[in-house]
């Protein structure tokens, strides 16, 4: 008995050391042992061998994963086997390994699922229990296997399976927005994992465990280096370090893909210029093709932001976009590849509403691009705020893809010191009805191609990845890769569902744990926008870093790059006027949506000065004047943040020490920037109110000149 | 029997995932669970109830790392207790906190150490055995639950204990080249581990663990930030964010110390000038010191990098060194603290021998420089070379503090995907004699003060840490921040138990792996120098970013940063004459060592063209003509790479998985790119010596041209 106990207590202290090390690194994939012994017992029941069918690169990563989870979460060591007479096989593999008595259970589901999609389900066979996870590919299978291992990590009966998914939307990929540097734009988790000068032959374990995050969540693509980009990464030697990486993500089902600067002809090729209709231009991107696809036979393909933030592009020689895209396009169709164009632009001689410009440069193109180009379109028609009404774009070229563009990095919502769940707002655009071809015409619509009958269709996520051990610099972040790649792969998912499955993938299934903290975590998208930008009030960040309350910067070179051009206040109100009477923003969407944008009364609230100019004393639905509406907003926000601290500081009895203390201090630190945010917008904007604050209102902390002084010469991603 | 058998099982798969996932993050500090059961009970049995004294912060410290020590290596969880009386108390708490029958047991021991210094004993109490860990201060009690819980990892008994320790240098610093951008210059594994955005109010996990390393090892002080300085961090928004990491390495006994810009009056201060003789010059300096203090009691004082590599300084107003350091001991002395003034100084309008300016600079100013001044001295008079000579003002200013600085980051040596154990070149230099005071005067009795009675010493290590999950980007060089902190303790220890120790508390202490290991990290620095720069040569790395081979450099604007200006190769020989015949370099050492250098016959062949320009066919001591040595020394450098890679290849039943594929990775590097070595600069020097590559030596693999034509345009810390 002595002994027995002993090896108990090791046991626990080697729990507890662990929990005491949780340094964030595994993120969702934990694979905590289930305390719950019944569960527990259930499962070690209902999994009693694995039968891995094929032996692919795929295949044994999903038996790895298997077995590292099973391990983890029933404390089992799990040997493979060939499928014994027993009950209670695990069986995994494609359709053309399943033997034909158990194919034919699963005709119906096969026919239900596309390439990428996974059957799992209890069959008997012989008269025995078993569980089948397959599909066409092997990849579908790997996708299975995370989906299975999900089940047992939110604690999911897997009694009786039948579980049949196919992704929704074609290409999903991240976004790095990093330099060969290794500084990452817009990055706030340290560099960039991507270490250049150590490869080809320096595989990080990080590699590896991105691809496993990656395809956890069904990400299928990864766009290697910053949109705005250096011709270098197309070299030789890049190209050799490029490889090595598709070599490793192959397996998990992962293409690489990489930016291409439009002037690459000219800066590595030696030509003297880049023009689309120049023949050895055209001739060195049809070569640079192949030499590519030599070293990397399933390259993903190429994105470009071209005449966008000083980027060349084809308009530098007088062509458009459609020129460029699609000479780019035939360079690399015979292989397979596509092009993705971003629609991200807005010109310094272009005096018009930033927010019109890229519909206006775009829409008319619709039906001109080549079959394997999508127009990648961001969210909003400004730039990642807090919150943006859908982009006028969705819904507008029916026949043309257009891929979603999500930044999960934080730019415009405080860095990755916010703990901001960003599934809320994507799901606020992909829900949002365009009206295009009449009610219930969602922007997920036209991202999965339902609306139009596009067949090639894309989501993008900005990365918020780094080289912190954590990954996102706060751990809580990590729900927003996770929460993009489920949208990615499902697109009308909720929020609430991903919240809840990450939660207890990450930290614990404790009711008392899951429930308050998915509170919390749904509230604080509207908790953002709350204290840095509420009632469509957007960009008035800090310049350049976009770091911290800028509202007063008027003195950019560019007049769309300064605050005081979106908040636009003075004595009367505040707001830009993007109806009719203003910049006809508003004749950009359908006129269902038009009309309710430009009419005061039907404009939703939370958009209110994205689209109108507003007087002080507008009487808001709720009777106050916009004023003090706006200031209670701005508390409502910071007393949403202080919630989430309070609510954190209760949950240490279910989160280990090191994540615990993590998420805490970074909560305390978001309590702090809401109330800078408040007083600094507050103070800034009542120059112009020259209103009172209300009652319920704080009173600010410091003085307007002292926030004004503020400086943040080494603010970081900048 | 079936519960324990499964718990067991438990245990194993617990002990596995925790083998297979070791990123190499806890360093030495692994803890690893003693297998050997015997020796385990021997040591449980010995080590019965934890009795801290005290309950300072220091002492907190001291009774968790026993705890996670204990847990991880015996499986047992220590509670804290009071004395029992019981035997086999583990007593540990400074000798105020001793009672009078234990520490009248410890009267001698106590009398050996100093303020820093501890004492492990075993002692009887009442008739029943005790281990007691004291010591003057707390933070020498910490020191020896370091030096303790090392006895335990390397398996050594702790049955009959007298230990008593002091370490022989007073400032045992790391310096950090870290950019407030994150950038580190020379660095090597990723970028900075200080997040400045988010100090002050986030405290990284790895700052504490940061703490915990150098403590074990005794570094008593850290230098934030680059030598190359930027004023802002003297800032108050930087000087609250250093308070905090103060904070959280006051309690391992470490100091924070800052770089000083000089210039820093005028960027930071708004004066016009910096000149050191100016009353507003002055007077700005003692009120930032007093604001500095008023945050960080225990500062430990400033490093400056003055006139040098463009770096302001005193000379800029025609005031030299001692002006410019006095000045600034003169503003912190009151509060205690120093001034590390470098004398790595070369001068465009000097065009004497880099290798002497220096010296001829520094020397005269010994005895003028105030009490709390440390000059700090690179190794050797180029700049961290493979092999250098020892400085020549080792030994030479007899009346002035001299620190080392030795670099730990790899500049010179491959980046990080070198494995080269360092710590054989340092002790190198520290054994070399100096002759100043006669034979015996080696280097380690200057910086340990012992040659001449200087109070005040210091050895400093440029750092090779980084945001790479394993602080060094490569495991096998966490030996080398290992040693540099066991050197600066104790100047005299050999390399070869430091690699014992680490190699037994990093990995295991199978003799089957220590052994063959430890021998090829012992081999592994003559490797380097063998495949970059045998016999003396030096400094002919690719320029800028020093990565690579790049002897054929010579169009750099200054002569000394070409490597032409290095080795001086041309038909005749090779080599730099640094005698009476050349630049009289030689006549910087005393008599008996410049004696020795400057006759071909009895200067060693080591440093032979560093001090010579030797002729082609000059007959080595083994027979062979200069050439046909030099290219046999290219090869067996890349030979003894390979020994490193086969012996490797064998350890895998010792090493977790991911470590021993990142090591094996690294080596598979090493070699790559010491073939690179030999190939370039074999192939470069042949076209001066137009002779045949000798028998044993390689053919190359590429063209001179080919080497020449390559281009790093981001190799990092450039």
């Amino acid at each position: 008995m002595l002994k027995r106990k002993s090896l108990l207590l090791l046991l626990i202290i080697f729990v507890c050391i662990k929990g005491f090390a949780n340094d964030g690194y595994k993120l969702w994939l934990q694979y905590n042992y289930i305390k719950n012994e019944t569960l527990r017992n259930t499962y070690k029941l209902q999994i009693k061998n694995l039968n891995p069918l094929g032996d692919s690169e795929t295949i044994k990563v999903a038996l790895n994963e298997l077995q590292l989870g099973l391990n983890g979460m029933l404390g089992e060591a799990y040997a493979t086997n060939s499928i014994t007479t027993k009950e209670y096989n695990l069986i995994f593999g494609s359709k053309t390994h399943l033997a034909q008595d158990i194919s034919i259970q699963l005709a119906n589901e096969f026919n239900q699922i596309n390439d990428e999609g996974f059957i799992i389900k209890s069959i008997f066979l012989k008269g025995k229990k078993q569980i089948v996870i397959t599909a066409k590919t092997d990849i579908g299978v790997l996708y299975g296997v995370y989906h299975f291992l999900k089940l047992l990590q939110t604690n999911t009966s897997i009694e009786k399976l039948t579980i049949v998914e196919s992704p929704k939307i074609k290409v999903r990929t991240l976004n790095h927005w990093d330099n060969l540097d290794r500084t990452v734009e817009r990055g706030y988790s340290g560099a960039s994992i991507w270490d250049w000068h150590r490869l080809p032959d320096y595989i990080d374990q990080r590699y590896i465990d991105y691809a496993r995050a990656n395809a956890s969540i069904g990400i299928n693509g990864t766009v290697l280096n910053n949109v705005n980009a250096n011709a270098l990464i197309l070299t030789p030697p890049y190209l050799e370090k490029v490889k090595a990486l598709s070599e490793v993500f192959r397996p998990y089902g992962i293409k690489v893909y990489l930016t291409a600067r439009f002037s690459a002809p000219i800066e590595i090729g030696g030509l003297k210029t880049a023009d689309p209709y120049d023949a050895d231009v055209i001739k060195w991107w049809q070569d640079k093709a192949a030499e590519i696809y030599n070293l990397i036979p399933d390259f993903g393909g190429l994105l470009v932001k071209a005449n966008s933030e000083g980027q060349p592009g084809p308009q530098n020689y007088d062509r458009n976009h459609v020129d460029g895209a699609n000479m780019l396009a035939s360079a690399l169709e015979s292989f397979g590849g596509i092009v993705m164009w971003r629609a991200f632009v807005y010109s310094e001689h272009d005096t018009t509403d930033r927010a019109k410009q890229a519909y206006s440069e775009f829409v008319p193109y619709d039906g001109q691009f080549k079959d394997n180009v999508l127009v990648q379109v961001k969210n909003g028609a400004i730039d990642f705020q807090p919150r943006e009404p859908f982009h006028p774009m969705f819904g507008a070229m029916p026949k043309t893809p257009l891929m979603m563009e999500f930044q999960i990095t934080q730019e415009y919502l405080g860095f990755s010191t916010h703990s901001i769940f960003l599934p809320k707002l994507y799901e606020e655009t992909l829900k949002t009805d365009t009206y295009r071809k009449g009610k219930g015409s969602i922007v997920a619509k036209d991202i999965d191609g339902s609306l139009n009958d596009k067949t090639l269709t894309g989501m993008a996520g900005v990365s918020n990845i780094g080289s912190d051990i954590n990954w996102t610099g706060n751990v809580m972040l990590q729900a927003n890769w996770y929460g993009f790649g489920r949208l990615a792969w499902n697109p009308y998912l909720s929020s609430e569902d991903i919240a809840d499955e990450w939660l207890r993938m990450t930290f614990s299934n404790e009711e008392n744990f899951v429930k308050p903290i998915k509170q919390i975590m749904l509230a604080s998208r509207e908790a953002v926008v709350n204290y840095m930008t509420p009632f469509g009030l957007h960009h008035i960040m800090d310049t350049g870093h976009h770091y911290g309350p800028g509202p007063w910067v008027s003195n950019l070179s560019r007049p769309e790059w300064n605050p005081v051009y979106y908040h636009k206040a003075d004595k009367q109100g505040i707001g830009f006027n993007r109806t009719a009477t203003g910049s006809h923003a508003t004749e950009q969407y359908a006129p269902e949506v038009a009309n309710m944008f430009n009419n005061i009364e039907t404009c939703p609230e939370k958009d209110l000065l994205w689209f109108h100019h507003v007087p002080w004393d507008y009487k808001l639905k709720d009777g106050n004047t916009l004023w003090d509406g706006m200031a209670l907003k701005y508390q409502e926000g910071v007393n949403q943040v202080e919630t989430m601290v309070k609510t954190w500081n209760t949950m240490k009895p279910y989160v280990d020490a090191q994540r615990f203390r993590e998420i805490q201090t970074l909560l305390n630190i978001q309590y702090k920037e809401a109330t800078w945010w408040r007083d600094a917008c507050l103070l800034y904007f009542q120059q112009f109110s020259e209103k009172p604050l209300p009652k319920g209102v704080e009173k600010p902390t410091k003085t307007l000149e002292y926030f004004q002084s503020l400086k943040f010469p080494f603010a970081p991603g900048n």
